[in-house]
Protein backbone atom coordinates (compact mmCIF):
# COMPACT_ATOMS: atom_id res chain seq x y z
CA UNK A 1 0.00 0.00 0.00
CA UNK A 2 1.25 3.34 -1.14
CA UNK A 3 1.66 5.97 1.73
CA UNK A 4 -1.87 8.20 1.18
CA UNK A 5 -2.63 11.82 2.25
CA UNK A 6 -6.35 12.63 2.34
CA UNK A 7 -7.96 15.70 3.19
CA UNK A 8 -11.93 15.84 4.40
CA UNK A 9 -12.13 12.07 5.08
CA UNK A 10 -15.73 12.91 7.08
CA UNK A 11 -15.92 9.95 9.11
CA UNK A 12 -16.11 9.61 12.76
CA UNK A 13 -13.82 8.40 15.85
CA UNK A 14 -15.17 7.77 18.72
CA UNK A 15 -12.29 7.91 21.45
CA UNK A 16 -13.07 5.85 24.62
CA UNK A 17 -9.75 6.12 27.41
CA UNK A 18 -10.62 4.27 30.37
CA UNK A 19 -8.88 3.19 34.08
CA UNK A 20 -10.21 0.02 35.05
CA UNK A 21 -10.95 -0.49 39.03
CA UNK A 22 -9.98 -3.22 40.69
CA UNK A 23 -12.67 -5.35 40.06
CA UNK A 24 -12.73 -6.43 36.79
CA UNK A 25 -15.18 -10.18 36.92
CA UNK A 26 -16.51 -10.73 33.56
CA UNK A 27 -14.79 -8.01 31.49
CA UNK A 28 -12.87 -9.36 29.32
CA UNK A 29 -16.02 -12.33 28.30
CA UNK A 30 -17.97 -8.85 28.01
CA UNK A 31 -15.45 -6.96 26.26
CA UNK A 32 -15.18 -9.47 23.57
CA UNK A 33 -18.51 -10.09 23.06
CA UNK A 34 -19.72 -6.19 22.87
CA UNK A 35 -16.93 -5.56 20.26
CA UNK A 36 -18.20 -8.11 18.20
CA UNK A 37 -21.47 -7.04 17.94
CA UNK A 38 -20.20 -3.30 17.36
CA UNK A 39 -18.76 -5.13 14.36
CA UNK A 40 -22.11 -6.22 13.53
CA UNK A 41 -23.47 -2.51 13.35
CA UNK A 42 -24.27 -0.11 10.24
CA UNK A 43 -21.60 2.08 9.64
CA UNK A 44 -19.47 0.13 11.60
CA UNK A 45 -15.91 1.10 10.16
CA UNK A 46 -13.48 -0.36 12.66
CA UNK A 47 -12.14 -0.32 16.09
CA UNK A 48 -8.87 -0.22 17.36
CA UNK A 49 -7.67 -0.80 21.21
CA UNK A 50 -4.68 -1.15 23.70
CA UNK A 51 -4.30 -1.42 27.62
CA UNK A 52 -1.20 -1.15 29.69
CA UNK A 53 -0.77 -3.41 32.77
CA UNK A 54 -1.96 -0.65 34.99
CA UNK A 55 -5.38 -1.04 33.53
CA UNK A 56 -5.37 2.15 31.51
CA UNK A 57 -6.94 1.56 27.52
CA UNK A 58 -7.42 3.24 24.90
CA UNK A 59 -9.92 2.18 22.67
CA UNK A 60 -10.83 4.11 18.95
CA UNK A 61 -13.97 3.12 17.04
CA UNK A 62 -14.78 4.17 13.83
CA UNK A 63 -18.25 5.17 12.33
CA UNK A 64 -19.57 6.20 8.98
CA UNK A 65 -21.94 9.25 10.54
CA UNK A 66 -23.02 10.20 13.36
CA UNK A 67 -26.34 8.22 13.05
CA UNK A 68 -24.40 4.94 13.57
CA UNK A 69 -22.88 6.26 16.66
CA UNK A 70 -26.07 6.78 17.98
CA UNK A 71 -27.51 3.58 17.53
CA UNK A 72 -24.98 1.96 18.83
CA UNK A 73 -24.92 3.38 21.64
CA UNK A 74 -29.12 2.80 21.89
CA UNK A 75 -28.14 -0.88 21.47
CA UNK A 76 -29.56 -2.86 24.22
CA UNK A 77 -26.57 -4.92 24.83
CA UNK A 78 -24.09 -2.07 24.83
CA UNK A 79 -26.69 0.22 26.77
CA UNK A 80 -26.34 -3.19 29.96
CA UNK A 81 -22.48 -3.39 29.49
CA UNK A 82 -21.98 0.61 29.61
CA UNK A 83 -23.94 -0.02 32.86
CA UNK A 84 -21.51 -2.19 34.02
CA UNK A 85 -18.83 -0.36 33.45
CA UNK A 86 -19.57 2.63 35.06
CA UNK A 87 -21.19 0.31 38.11
CA UNK A 88 -18.16 -1.68 38.34
CA UNK A 89 -15.24 -1.85 35.78
CA UNK A 90 -14.17 1.31 35.14
CA UNK A 91 -12.28 3.78 37.66
CA UNK A 92 -13.00 6.38 35.64
CA UNK A 93 -13.36 7.36 31.86
CA UNK A 94 -13.46 9.78 29.15
CA UNK A 95 -15.74 9.71 25.88
CA UNK A 96 -14.98 12.26 23.17
CA UNK A 97 -16.70 11.74 19.35
CA UNK A 98 -14.18 13.44 17.01
CA UNK A 99 -15.55 14.02 13.09
CA UNK A 100 -11.95 12.67 11.44
CA UNK A 101 -10.63 15.95 9.09
CA UNK A 102 -7.40 14.70 7.89
CA UNK A 103 -5.28 11.45 7.57
CA UNK A 104 -1.86 10.64 6.78
CA UNK A 105 -1.17 6.47 6.53
CA UNK A 106 2.72 5.67 6.64
CA UNK A 107 3.66 1.60 5.52
CA UNK A 108 7.40 1.14 5.22
CA UNK A 109 8.63 0.09 1.61
CA UNK A 110 11.05 -2.38 1.67
CA UNK A 111 14.10 -2.32 -0.13
CA UNK B 1 -15.02 15.52 39.89
CA UNK B 2 -18.64 15.64 39.26
CA UNK B 3 -19.84 13.49 35.75
CA UNK B 4 -19.86 16.19 32.70
CA UNK B 5 -21.11 16.18 29.38
CA UNK B 6 -20.45 18.87 26.99
CA UNK B 7 -21.44 19.45 23.25
CA UNK B 8 -19.17 21.24 21.26
CA UNK B 9 -16.01 22.10 23.07
CA UNK B 10 -14.44 22.67 19.76
CA UNK B 11 -10.53 21.48 20.21
CA UNK B 12 -8.59 18.93 18.28
CA UNK B 13 -7.48 15.26 18.84
CA UNK B 14 -4.50 13.46 16.81
CA UNK B 15 -4.92 10.25 16.93
CA UNK B 16 -1.44 8.68 15.93
CA UNK B 17 -1.92 4.00 15.69
CA UNK B 18 1.49 2.99 14.91
CA UNK B 19 3.17 -0.54 14.65
CA UNK B 20 7.27 -0.28 15.94
CA UNK B 21 9.91 -1.92 13.51
CA UNK B 22 12.24 -4.32 14.67
CA UNK B 23 14.62 -1.61 15.24
CA UNK B 24 13.45 0.88 17.71
CA UNK B 25 17.40 1.62 18.71
CA UNK B 26 17.31 5.29 21.07
CA UNK B 27 13.45 5.40 20.09
CA UNK B 28 12.46 5.52 24.00
CA UNK B 29 14.56 8.56 24.64
CA UNK B 30 13.58 10.27 21.67
CA UNK B 31 9.87 10.10 22.16
CA UNK B 32 10.26 10.72 25.94
CA UNK B 33 12.25 14.10 24.39
CA UNK B 34 9.85 14.89 21.94
CA UNK B 35 6.57 13.97 24.08
CA UNK B 36 8.18 16.61 26.79
CA UNK B 37 8.68 19.47 23.78
CA UNK B 38 5.34 19.10 22.49
CA UNK B 39 3.83 19.69 26.37
CA UNK B 40 5.75 22.91 25.83
CA UNK B 41 4.02 24.30 22.75
CA UNK B 42 1.82 26.94 22.19
CA UNK B 43 -1.90 25.67 22.29
CA UNK B 44 -1.16 21.74 23.64
CA UNK B 45 -3.87 20.39 25.77
CA UNK B 46 -2.74 17.07 26.77
CA UNK B 47 -1.17 13.57 25.53
CA UNK B 48 -2.47 9.96 26.49
CA UNK B 49 -0.25 6.89 24.90
CA UNK B 50 -0.48 3.51 25.62
CA UNK B 51 1.47 0.56 23.66
CA UNK B 52 1.09 -3.41 24.12
CA UNK B 53 3.67 -5.93 24.28
CA UNK B 54 3.68 -6.27 20.27
CA UNK B 55 4.69 -2.99 19.90
CA UNK B 56 1.25 -1.68 18.60
CA UNK B 57 0.49 1.36 20.01
CA UNK B 58 -1.89 4.64 20.30
CA UNK B 59 -0.91 8.16 21.10
CA UNK B 60 -3.51 11.11 21.13
CA UNK B 61 -2.49 14.24 21.57
CA UNK B 62 -4.89 17.37 22.31
CA UNK B 63 -4.87 20.69 20.53
CA UNK B 64 -6.47 23.83 21.35
CA UNK B 65 -6.26 25.00 17.28
CA UNK B 66 -5.32 23.38 13.77
CA UNK B 67 -2.98 25.76 13.93
CA UNK B 68 -1.44 24.32 16.62
CA UNK B 69 -0.69 21.38 15.62
CA UNK B 70 0.40 22.55 11.86
CA UNK B 71 3.30 24.68 14.81
CA UNK B 72 4.19 21.39 16.35
CA UNK B 73 4.43 19.65 12.96
CA UNK B 74 7.00 22.30 11.48
CA UNK B 75 8.71 22.57 15.10
CA UNK B 76 12.28 21.61 13.99
CA UNK B 77 13.35 18.44 16.43
CA UNK B 78 9.59 17.09 15.71
CA UNK B 79 10.30 16.89 11.98
CA UNK B 80 13.26 15.42 12.31
CA UNK B 81 11.84 12.91 15.00
CA UNK B 82 9.21 12.16 12.41
CA UNK B 83 11.61 11.71 9.27
CA UNK B 84 14.08 8.25 11.96
CA UNK B 85 10.63 7.50 12.36
CA UNK B 86 9.70 6.53 8.93
CA UNK B 87 13.07 5.55 8.08
CA UNK B 88 14.09 3.41 11.15
CA UNK B 89 11.29 3.02 14.17
CA UNK B 90 7.82 2.12 12.33
CA UNK B 91 6.59 -0.42 10.44
CA UNK B 92 3.71 1.56 10.04
CA UNK B 93 1.22 4.46 11.18
CA UNK B 94 -1.90 6.55 10.70
CA UNK B 95 -2.70 10.01 12.03
CA UNK B 96 -5.78 11.37 11.77
CA UNK B 97 -6.93 14.75 12.45
CA UNK B 98 -9.96 15.03 14.60
CA UNK B 99 -12.58 17.65 15.82
CA UNK B 100 -13.48 17.01 19.05
CA UNK B 101 -17.58 17.44 18.95
CA UNK B 102 -18.62 15.95 22.02
CA UNK B 103 -17.60 14.63 25.34
CA UNK B 104 -18.56 12.62 28.26
CA UNK B 105 -16.72 12.07 31.27
CA UNK B 106 -17.04 9.37 34.10
CA UNK B 107 -15.35 9.52 37.55
CA UNK B 108 -16.28 7.00 40.08
CA UNK B 109 -18.16 8.31 42.84
CA UNK B 110 -17.38 6.37 45.93
CA UNK B 111 -19.85 5.90 48.63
Amino acid sequence: MDNLFSEKPFYYAVIFTSQLSQDTTDYDDVAEEIEKRAKEQPGFINVESVRDTSGFGITISYWESLEAIKQWKDNAAHTIARQRGREQWYEQFHVRICLVEKEYVFHRKEF
